[in-house]
């Protein structure tokens, strides 16, 4: 009998544990913190389906580190005119540096040559500040000019009658000279990008697999009508950026080119494109630093073996390609991430509401009582709740 | 004696706030709902244990922008027998460019050598479309030629008899001529690979602080037996992309080397270790850009002060290594952010439920009027609860 | 009249949707509960203002994948006095590789010059193991030497007397010789660092568009004064890294140097700035991958047109430019999921103490029968509750 008791005990405890409980309400006829409370409600869910699921794509795991690799090819020919080293063409190896079709390439538009440098003693050039004299006192011998060509020898070089001159240095002599700018607005810049996004296992390039060699050779670049025909003219590039294209020749100049990939991986992947976008990224910092340019030699020996090399500081357009990703994809944690605190947000609500009916309302005295139930009293009179008896719980029965 | 109601009023209030209120519930017998809810209940918490925290990992912070400096040296040496410069040694300082030991960098395989080059007259090379011509008009002078190495002369060059032929250009004379392969399978590759994740300070290299100079010296990367030594032969690795080398050599490709840092820092930083990942990146794009090849020249003057080059066109493999991390340590928002969210959903669980039971099943008008609490007829009739005169929160006691 | 019931009833339901509905709570009086919950409570509405909003500014959408671009440009001479090419002045086009002023580059302080090579016979180095011999039968004809500089000829070269020497090599002979350190501790290197947040489409450059001409000129980067001024002293670079110059200048070695963007952008945009941050990169690999080499060759002709060269193996400092952003902006989608989660385990918070309440407690039964009522007698007696005759709900009104 005992053992039946315990077993209809087990029973009826498992049972119980398939009721469903549920929170009893009262329900308070103030239609102000009603309506608040609907306006809440409301406002969250409207913010969770319109904003954080339509617009915002929240529902999708992102994927921000893109892996890239891009190459790069230029083609086009230029002339110049130099006393130095009469016409001389211009090809994509004499003005790409480095060759080898990096993202980050530089393009000689202008160049200040200074060919058959030898090692010897030369005036130092008046462009360089450290290097004005007034006498040789100026020029302590094997000092090193300040951001100048070399080593002082001591003596202060003037042309007769002037006051002051510059001083002889031990240098690669001639100190550079002059320069001629050069044609560059026909070349154009064939752009190969590979992206992954590691996280989705996708891949995509910008040049499509479809394209026939004869097409890649003759299209240009056209947002609706050649997606993916990675070819640009120089001086579309430049124009893009808003800036005029003789001054960049000129004084060079870096531009960036940024490569966008912006994907829902929900959606068709062919939807995945590439934007193009330009920007000069030296023309925000100091005008001294605006402009872009370096210089580089050639080596030469002669019959006697003596090195002697020619210096070009060239001037030109340094092409930073850079290259960004965002891919979403379905994702079930941030959905329940978002629905889950949009949730306990509405429950944030309720207290609220709450507060207000409680603390605010002029009947809140009535409310409470009605919201609020004192069990202490039965303790204290022992007296027993007549559903006491009823209940499945109290292990008495 | 106010004062004193006073106080016992602030007192009982402070003490009120330490009683312990908590929602009144009642039980509907209905299996079927009980039921439903206790699965939405286990259905959310094994999601949030099982998937989210011992799958996802979602307790840790993520970091995957990851700082990464990459230093590659090769070595090996081959020969190449050619017409124009005989016998041929090449070391890694002819046939890496650039020779500095980037992280993107290309290795001569195949060569088209063209010597001596000097600027002057010479046919265009029939290869170039645009320089096409059957008769002078054709070849308009002073025009470049698209795609071409120079500019018109206004000279049709045609073989006696033959109705076509190209038109002379003003370029670097001789035009590009033959080639030949050149063995490269043996180079060896050197990668040195040096991460750091800044969201975690934590730093690590592939190469590990042990190793001795003779056992990076002679050993090969094999994933279990060497994981520490990143020195890997060029066929091996044409081979793991899954292409021919043969192919690969004549034409030139591009193959992306991905190393993958998959760190779990709340792990034995000793387990976090790089994965080496070989895919060809050029080949997914059009047959025309597939391959890989650039010019690039070597200047020199004859006595007479007269520059002149020699070009060459350098078919190889162009190696980007792209490194990728992602590392994750515990953290305690995303985990409450997960747990609170799950627990929300669970409670959105009951609004189910509740629906269900109040507007679907059978008795919904009985559970309704047990659910809800009308206060209203109260206030109608004045009627006041028997609790009223008995609970601590009113004033009047 | 079955309208109007119709309409009344229609009405009654809309307003009764206005009506507020709040939970019927129970006061249990246990001092215990009820202050762990206050405790609970209180701890992570702590935790979300203290730790989540003002100390991680989890308000905030993070952006931490960067866009960025650099420039770099080297100042500075210096003069070695060698065997081989006698006196010979530094400038950057010399010890600069590339010199096309890239993130990456490579400040040559020390170099083995192995002058006038010519194709043909020689003895290969004793510093290749590969190259040792003790006879003829070492050297097997047209074997590669193993990291080594050419081909065997067959031969095994040695001093008379000596019983070992090394292998005759078909090689660019002769094979690299001894080197000479360089003074370069006051080059100064100016890094232009132009970067965007995409996400916010914000962009800043580490120069700013004030700076004047000259100021660039002189300034020096300090933290505190010369924040704008990104010009370093390479002696200091090495000095930060607290590594010895003069050891990095005979070895050679590679430096990272972080540029690290922190933007908070709900703050000034000029708060957001750079910061610097040098690490020597090589010393935690090997000791043998300790140090940074390697060769490059200048390429000449002779009156007969045979190509020799002159190859410099290069010792010296690679700098690798990273750079690392990170920027919060105010978004409405993290707060939400913060707060909302933090609400959700309050909730949490409830569960425990109720389990407490009526699972753990004394008088548990008692709070059980309190906090839950059973419905199911009222079935069973088909009893109806008085408040059913008045509740609003009920249809049959």
């Amino acid at each position: 009998m005992a053992s039946n008791s315990c077993k209809s005990k087990i029973l009826s405890n498992v049972l119980s544990c398939l009721n469903y409980k549920t929170g009893k309400f009262i329900i308070a006829e103030s239609k102000r913190v009603g309506t608040l409370y609907r306006v809440i409600q409301l406002s969250i869910i409207g913010y969770l389906v319109g904003y954080v699921f339509l617009s915002k794509k929240s529902y999708q795991a992102k994927e921000e580190s893109i892996q890239s690799a891009v190459i790069t090819k230029l083609k086009g020919v230029a002339v110049t005119n130099t006393a130095e080293s009469g016409r001389m063409v211009w090809e994509p190896v004499d003005y790409v540096i480095p060759p080898q079709g990096d993202a980050v390439f530089f393009i000689v538009t202008n160049f200040i040559e200074t060919p058959n440098q030898k090692l010897g003693n030369c005036a130092e050039s008046p462009d360089v500040p450290d290097g004005h004299c007034k006498g040789d006192k100026d020029c302590a011998k094997g000092e090193s000019v300040k951001t100048g060509h070399g080593f002082r020898t001591g003596r202060c070089l003037r042309d007769n009658g002037k006051s002051s001159g510059t001083c002889e240095i031990y240098s690669w002599c001639p100190i550079e000279s002059c320069h001629q700018p050069q044609e560059a607005e026909n070349f154009t810049i064939f752009i190969k990008n590979f992206i992954r996004f590691p996280k989705f296992s996708f891949s995509k390039a910008n040049v499509q697999d479809t394209a026939d060699k004869y097409h890649l050779k003759k299209c240009h670049y056209d947002e609706l009508l050649e997606p993916y025909c990675p070819i640009f003219r120089l001086g579309d590039i430049v124009y893009r950026t808003g800036h005029s294209f003789q001054d960049m020749v000129l004084r060079g100049g870096s531009i960036g080119i940024l490569i966008k990939w912006k994907c829902d991986l929900d959606r068709d992947h062919s939807e995945c494109k590439p934007r193009y976008n330009f920007t000069r990224i030296d023309i925000n910092a100091s005008r001294e630093s605006t402009g872009f340019n370096f210089r580089h030699a050639r080596y030469y020996k002669n019959e006697s073996g003596e090195v002697y090399r020619t210096q070009f500081k060239v001037y030109g357009i340094r092409i930073n390609i850079m290259v960004h990703g965002k891919a979403g994809k379905f994702c079930i944690i941030p959905t329940v991430i978002n629905i889950g605190s949009g949730l306990a947000c509405i429950g944030g609500g309720t207290w609220l509401c709450d507060w207000i009916l409680l603390y605010l309302m002029k009947k809140r005295e009535f409310y409470k009582d009605w919201k609020f139930e004192n069990v202490k009293k039965y303790e204290d009179t022992k007296q027993i709740p007549e559903e006491r008896q009823l209940t499945d719980q109290s292990p008495e029965v």
